[in-house]
């Protein structure tokens, strides 16, 4: 380190996940270590990633971050072990060029910029904090030439925020409970990659709500102590499940899989709704659009779209395939229009050509829309849905080289 | 059987009761034998209850049955186990002054008239069926003379509908699920009588509903068939549940009451939610109602309210006493104001006293409330409620000996 100035950055993009086998408990609070394996689907980056650029520098004071611009406290516990666990990884680092090497030891002294940013509303509820500790600890492990794959880096993540693990694969991801005390092996693997079954289409709900929710973390503790529904669902229904939707996924078996998606997703609720206090996070829109859901796959005889729900009202639904989605945006805009003064481009993001190929182009589109024919006296609830979001199953984590993509300025270290 | 003309009648009267630990399940559909034990509070018949007539005469020439004015058919399988089983027990009857004999035999020839009044909207979700096959079987057992007691009676009015057996006795009653193949031993005993413990009081707040329920015979069913959890709550929670409560009223101890009617209604929607395909019966107003009761509750340090829902959004509370009784009405009229062209007396029904406790008159007196401290951003939400019901728990059947109150005219038969 012979001179003061130089700033090294990396800047790393990571999807969101959506479970389709819950994880709901933890075992040990402080690792997170959860009760039950889980497996889940990652979203397409396009539509629902973070972006996280981290920076060291000889000229940097402290650790900072910013979340979307603002700054935010990096003391609390899960950013701490995370930086801690990276750190200790970390390896030296050349780069000729700049005139730049840090030896292994240097990381200690070494303070660290991040700037992370979601290109998704984080108030809505849709695992902002799975990406952003993902994004976290792959680009830190990036910048620090850690030699860890993603599976090892998921039990960082892990550490961070329990869902975060499986955001450090693309595609279907199982993140295996593990045994040992430590947590060293309760980590994420990829079961299949976003390629295997390419044909599924993503389409989630975000829903209005009037109430505020109880946080996942506080709500997850409250079941662990109270439901006395929770070790069996643990135990006895999941292992079994697991399995169940691991064959599903391999086969590419649409009926098993959203058979297991949404009786999960259903028993997870359960367990919630069973904890004391109790806690609701789906709300009367969620079961309309349940209902929606459940009523078309019935009248087809076999299921069209699965649905899950995470820890608030926003439903995200899983179509078989390009068809069936087109069909479902439908029947969702006949029953969920947008409220009077919504434009149809910010009702429904993300890839718009589902839109298109749904012969809905603007609002006298949505308007003309037949009733469903299976829901009977099927009520147009203007408002209840937020908005849309189309998207896919997606890859896992990238680094961004392209450097006006980074969120930090290259020679100050601070946000642009 | 000298002549043709006479009419011999019997009019009584039986409660609807609730839940406390329910009932969900049955191992056998046509005996209705449930999967567990379950306890329940019977309601105070001048506000709930049923009252039926029936008669018998040699001049019908069928079995005729009319509900709330309108004829029925009786010739469904549930109307007919009742029948078959009464008529199984009856015993001669002599009335000198009218010149009535019939024989034991006769009973199998002769035809009968039955005339059933709800005091209370059928449609309210309300356990009509619960008072209604047992105030049938009550009356018949009474017209024939048949020597069983209100327990052995009780496991025929199950027969009809599983609820109603519990309505065969006032205050506190268990529905002791039996053993045996042929449901004998599945029946209805009292746990403690109205006076053991009575400074309780009951609202109902009946749920307006924009949805179709799931009837619970349906719902039941799937559950059995579907969920991973009820057969885990039915042998592993509810036994030790069941002894918890029986202690819990045996010593007046409210905070164990509570507690534990709460969770057990709270697991049994929750046994819903794990059904495929799910069933919801609480909706959002259900929901709001919780989350006001529990934190009153919370900021109390100890339960004053109990709550319970049944396969429906109607909420059941109940009040440690009269004091938070009309705690809980000021609190529940401010969140739930009747909608504007309602007016007060036939929003909240039943006991008014409680109405004039809390100090309230008219409808001003309903807008002038203050919003309860300890509900942050307490909103007001007009018409989400249909109307209060004030009651408090009651004794079990009984005969109605005035003639005037009878459903059916002494001398054709027919309804009055």
């Amino acid at each position: 380190m012979a001179e003061k100035t130089w700033v090294r950055m990396v800047t790393a993009q990571t999807p969101t996940n959506i479970a389709v086998i819950k994880y709901w408990g933890k075992r040990d609070e402080t690792l997170i270590l959860p009760v039950n394996d889980s497996i889940s689907v990652t979203l397409d980056p396009a539509h629902l990633c973070t972006t996280t650029t981290v920076a060291v520098s000889p000229s940097f004071d402290q650790d900072r971050m910013w979340l979307n611009g603002k700054e935010i406290s990096l003391s609390g516990g899960r950013y701490q072990n995370c930086l801690r666990e990276i750190r200790a990884r970390a390896c030296e680092v050349e780069d000729k060029e700049k005139g730049i090497k840090i030896a292994k030891k240097d990381w200690e002294k070494l303070h660290l910029h991040v700037a992370s940013y979601n290109n998704f509303p984080t108030a809505a509820g849709l695992a902002s904090s799975a990406a952003g500790f993902a994004c976290l600890v792959f680009a830190l492990a990036k910048l620090m030439n850690a030699k860890e794959d993603n599976s090892e880096l998921s039990a960082i993540a892990r550490q961070g925020s329990g869902s975060a693990c499986r955001s450090l694969f693309g595609g279907f991801v199982k993140w295996i409970m593990g045994k040992a005390e430590d947590g060293s092996d309760s980590l994420a693997v990829q079961l299949v990659d976003e390629k295997h079954w390419d044909e599924l289409v993503i389409i989630i709900a975000v829903v209005s709500s009037r109430q505020k929710e109880t946080s996942s973390t506080t709500g997850m503790r409250d079941s662990v102590e109270t439901s006395l529904l929770l070790q069996h669902r643990a135990k006895e229904v999941v292992p079994k499940r697991i399995k169940q939707m691991e064959e599903a996924i391999k086969n590419r078996d649409f009926g098993s899989f959203a058979q297991l998606s949404c009786a999960d997703s259903n028993q997870f609720h359960a367990v919630c709704l069973d904890t004391c206090p109790t806690i609701f996070y789906m709300n009367d829109t969620s079961h309309r659009i349940i209902s929606c859901v459940e009523k078309w796959n019935c009248s087809e005889g076999m299921p069209q779209v699965a649905y899950t729900f995470d820890a608030g009202p926003n439903a995200v639904l899983i179509a078989h395939d390009r068809n069936a989605a087109t069909q479902l945006m439908q029947k969702l805009l006949f029953c969920f229009p947008p409220s009077s003064d919504a434009d149809l481009n910010s009702y429904v993001i993300g890839d718009k050509s589902i839109l298109k190929d749904a012969g809905i182009e603007d609002i006298k589109d949505v308007e003309a829309l037949p009733p469903p024919p299976e829901i009977k006296d099927a009520q147009r609830c203007k408002g209840d849905v937020s908005y849309f979001i189309c998207t896919k199953p997606g890859r896992g984590p990238a680094l961004l080289s392209d450097e006006s993509q980074a969120l930090l300025h290259p020679e100050t270290g601070l946000p642009k």
